[in-house]
């Protein structure tokens, strides 16, 4: 039986194929072109216009680095803004924490939201029915341009690449009304993708930031299906400087919250991702 | 114009293509098939057996974290055997390390160090007219078998998976060997593979050598060209523990040995390179 491949073409001469072992939903909704469908490799796989945004194999890496390094940074973070990740998964590594009373998720696509409830179940396991999750479909710069002062801890921007309908969340407009909306020790995490072949997202980010947050910073994860080296998760911060807080203290704060049974985050992890190789760290405002 | 893309299928159902602009050198070699081509993302590429080995864009990752470690992490390597690595990237290297005063490369196949020294220059610098360095073009698990006891201080094996030409170089007989010829406080390292996809190779790799040295331990590096996260090196050592060194005693035997301008490692880099994610860790003796 012959399958078919579909190719992820985000390079010009450089490019990862996915066999297509089952196909579970393909749709063209109203911003992008979706699909689901199983791979032998690397269980089922949601593609956003071509691009791999998740697979069940590994969704472990990316999701446990974006939710609980700015969470456990943080310290007390007990309202947490998601924006993007319309497939549950930071929404349900966020509600792991014992220690936060509210998590709003606001994701633009609705039929993203539809097809993981329906073809990806274990990415968001029950936390969709969390009575402390309030989940949005909607406009990610429309809702923190009319949020109060102040309402949140931590924000995570699970957004795509800045192109088509992600752009929006790599704008000054934007990251400033995330300082805005933001306590006085908030944190904001969001996805820069991989520096080896995409050094200005970086860059681009980071200066924007360093307008409206007073420490700029990025940690690192490599995540096995984003080719091309480490991935980059930026953070940007009102209080304390990301990523100084001894091994202890994350490791006291994660037992508080109640996080266990992670496969890639620890403690130590935790800690070492924001150690950055030099061709990674000369992206970053100085 | 059209031009063709060469697969690269280490897995089932997820391969990573390359387009070849410009092809080189294709040679079927005696023991395997041998193409340098460029590419507009990565430069100049050498795969063997259509598996990618090195590129002239990331080759910085991968040699220069297998070579500073083991030689910063013994801290008096005056003597090195490096086994493969016919590119002469590993060997140009050692070499940059003003205090080894012996370096033995040990390559089975001349094609490739001849085709590396045609088309792929800048991967092995002066590396081959230095007066420190003795290319052997042979069989290594003859050369360990035949070498007198305690002949090095450092071992860097730098093959491919263990399948074909480089199996031997995964066997007992070799590590045992190694063992041998390795001086009291000696350090063997190894790629292992990506334990995402290869959990196997690390898993065995390291039994084995548990068998013949005191410690064994892993460190990992995110190499853009090999796909699927985290690759593993492995490491062995008769001495000391791998992997404890403070960053300041790592950062002073790297100035004594005149290393910089490094791209990807530092002593802090190399410090949180031991720290592994659970799923890596767990596939070593404990």
């Amino acid at each position: 039986m012959s399958r078919e491949w579909i190719s992820e073409g985000l390079y010009e001469g450089w490019r990862q194929e996915l066999r297509v072992d089952r196909m579970l939903a393909r749709k063209k909704s109203a911003f992008q072109d979706i699909a689901v469908f199983e791979n032998v490799d690397l269980g089922r796989v949601l593609m956003l216009d071509g691009v791999v945004q998740i697979t069940e194999r590994d969704e472990f890496v990316y999701q446990e680095m974006l939710t609980h390094v700015p969470l456990l940074e943080h310290g007390d973070a007990k309202r947490v803004l998601i924006i993007g990740a319309g497939d549950g998964g930071v929404l349900r590594r966020v509600l792991e924490h014992g220690t936060v009373e509210k998590a709003v998720m606001v994701e633009i696509d609705g039929d993203v939201i539809a097809l993981s409830k329906e073809f990806l179940p274990s990415i968001a396991g029950n936390a969709w029915n969390d009575p402390r999750a309030e989940v949005i479909v909607g406009d990610g710069i429309e809702y923190v341009t009319n949020a109060a002062d102040g309402s949140f801890d931590v924000i995570i921007v699970d957004s795509t690449d800045p192109i088509g309908v992600g752009e929006v969340l790599f704008t000054d407009s934007f990251y400033k009304h995330c300082a805005r909306i933001l306590t006085a020790n908030g944190i904001i995490v969001n996805q820069c993708g991989v520096p080896f072949m995409q050094a200005d997202e970086l860059r681009d980010t980071s200066a924007r930031r360093a307008q409206f947050f007073d420490h700029v910073s990025a940690y690192v994860a490599a995540v096995p299906t984003y080719v091309g080296g480490f991935m980059t998760l930026g953070v940007a911060a009102k209080g304390s400087v990301p990523g100084r807080q001894p091994v202890d203290v994350i490791r006291a704060r994660a037992q508080k919250a109640g996080i266990r049974g992670t496969r890639y985050w620890t403690p130590e992890m935790h800690v070492a991702s924001f150690t950055l190789p030099p061709y990674i760290a000369q992206n970053l405002p100085r």
